[in-house]
């Protein structure tokens, strides 16, 4: 069969990780007989060096055009690069927010489990890590005060920031529907993370979550407070499989989270709406300090590319293949810097990718 | 000298804890030659059960009229409480936000570290422990989405519920102050945590907190994100010195951060204003489940009154002796258990007040 897929290098480390998971999908092109015709798509700070802007109507098209987006990762150092110097809503981050909204990428979705193989780079004691753990976040991604409106006034001399902070009951039903729909196939388990002791938007949250909850009687329905959820994520993440929350929660967690199982680099995410097209990065950001030496981990993307198999072209097949070529590469020890331990076979960015295509 | 302490039991757990703080402030008094005059002042559930509200009037001045306010916890069991039926305005944390505007107490000290005795209750493994750490988060406490605008409306048949996160430059300014005046007498590096890719709120803080750190060229001063600082507080803890954030981050970040300590049960905390004033709570919650049963640490609380001891009473020297007889019954292996581990010695709540007043 014949797909279009857009892909956005990015920034940082974005193009050399994008790079390798093109390499594997490659690999699962000529074992099964598809063709990928992809088109290149800039954002972030590419966009700005090129065309002024963090995301241009072109590029937006493009992907529209396409049946899924594979993104590498946006974003410099904020300290050193000029595009820190514009304006915040002409920055490379301006241009992520952009497109999620603009292809209407309501949900998130960020796994975060623990690598037997890796259990070494988990900071976890052995008997907090207990059985493991294997959770996924379900995060709202296009409204809250990412999305709310903002202003900077200034009175008697005082400036005041604004930001809001809003949700809607659609809003919230569709994101709950995913988070429900993706507990029916794991452990049918939804943690519903808020603090409504505290807001009216977490309030609303978990009276329409209580509501979707009774379409889905077989799947438990806990509800956590964020300080909370952020404790219990150190204490013992073994207890969540479905974490369904709102776009800053959401944010804060799910790094948690990806930083409590020790595989940043391993893990991977989509950003879908409610069609079948979804955009697919890893859960990482840019490392702009390792950017082009061959060290950054490609495998959070390339499994970003199995997910994009998997969700939005309906290839079941080619995306266990994938998934089966890591964990092969994997079980025999080879390890990019960041998941390195004692005994294990070191190799850069592009042998990782080499190796993993190879055993598509 | 003669101080008037207000004292707030509060609900679960908190009657027990303060009670042991209290039996160890009157160590202090017979020893040092001391007076204290104590108020008993009602909050959250327990105010909701003899009053109707959370927060009185009379409470409120009973505390304006004492050197110090002494809390236990607040709160019960949000599903079988029946202070929980009640409007979110009326429920027992309304209460504790009530009376911290009330009280102007602008500026949440929690201290957040490692004890060298407890090292077998910390999540983290030895090489992520490394020298240990020991680090203070300044929370904001009176601004932000805790306290800003907040309404559901019904527009076609659809809620919407809007939360308002502000926050002008006095309120940045004071708490940055703080912040750097307490990075002063430690190790001299503050860490700032925002969402400042995102928010204006954000925005602002960041521009004050630069400008106060003028005055302070001593202090190093670092931005963080906060979904990187939720990452860092697992990785490398150790890194931080004083995590100066916004009311909401700093809700969920000094909750990760104590857990991240393994000393949930240790850690103190201070609320305090532009005066000497202040209002002192253990860092953990009510827990309800164990309230009545002799099992709750009251360490916490004891070291919350040591704090009062020295920041509102002026009183290091009997705060030194309250920090030094935790200290001495901790390393002769008395333990709460919460923090229990091999070859210790196993105390109940009251037990480890004795033991702690005697001490002293
Ligand atoms: C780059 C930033 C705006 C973004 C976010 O906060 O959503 C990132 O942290 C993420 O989680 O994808
Ligand atoms: C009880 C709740 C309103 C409160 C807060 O969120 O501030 C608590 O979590 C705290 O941190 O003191």
């Amino acid at each position: 069969m014949e797909y279009k897929i857009a892909l956005i290098p990015g920034d940082g480390i974005g193009p050399e990780i994008v790079r390798e998971a093109r390499k594997v999908l490659d690999a699962v092109c000529s074992k099964y007989g598809h063709k990928f015709i992809y088109s290149e798509v800039l954002l972030g700070g590419a966009s700005i060096d090129v065309h002024g802007v963090p995301l241009t109507e072109e590029a937006v098209e493009t992907a529209k055009a396409s049946d899924a987006v594979l993104m590498g990762s946006i974003g410099g150092d904020a300290k050193t690069s000029p595009w820190y110097k514009l304006e915040p809503s002409r920055r490379p981050e301006a241009g992520l927010l952009a497109i999620r909204k603009a292809l209407n990428l309501f949900a998130n979705l960020r796994p975060a489990y623990l690598y037997q193989e890796l259990k070494a780079a988990c900071p976890l004691k052995e008997e907090v890590i207990g059985e493991g753990f294997d959770m996924i976040i379900v995060r709202e991604l296009t409204g809250g005060l990412y999305f709310g409106e903002r202003k900077t006034v200034e009175e008697n001399g005082i400036k005041t920031a604004v930001d809001t902070l809003s949700y809607n009951e659609n809003e919230i039903r569709r994101i709950a529907v995913k988070a429900f729909d993706i507990a029916m196939k794991r452990k049918k388990k939804v943690t519903s993370v808020d603090k409504a002791n505290v807001l009216d938007s977490s309030r609303l949250w978990r009276k329409v979550v209580e509501e979707v909850a009774k379409d889905y009687p077989e799947v438990t329905l806990e509800h956590m407070l964020v300080d909370n959820c952020a404790m219990q994520l150190v204490h013992n993440p073994g207890q969540f499989d479905v974490i369904l929350t709102e776009n800053m929660f959401g944010d804060i967690l799910s790094d948690e989270a990806s930083m409590v199982t020790g595989s940043i680099g391993m893990l991977s995410s989509a950003s879908l709406n409610d069609t079948k097209f979804g955009l697919y990065e890893p859960s990482h950001g840019s490392a702009p300090d390792i950017a082009g030496q061959n060290k950054a981990n490609p495998i959070a993307t390339i499994l970003s590319a199995a997910m994009m198999l998997r969700y939005s072209l309906d290839l079941d097949r080619e995306a266990d293949a994938v998934e089966a070529a890591v964990q092969k590469v994997l079980t025999e020890g080879y390890r990019t810097g960041d998941i390195m331990s004692e005994g294990c076979r070191p190799v850069g960015t592009a042998e990782m990718g080499d190796l993993i295509a190879a055993a598509v």
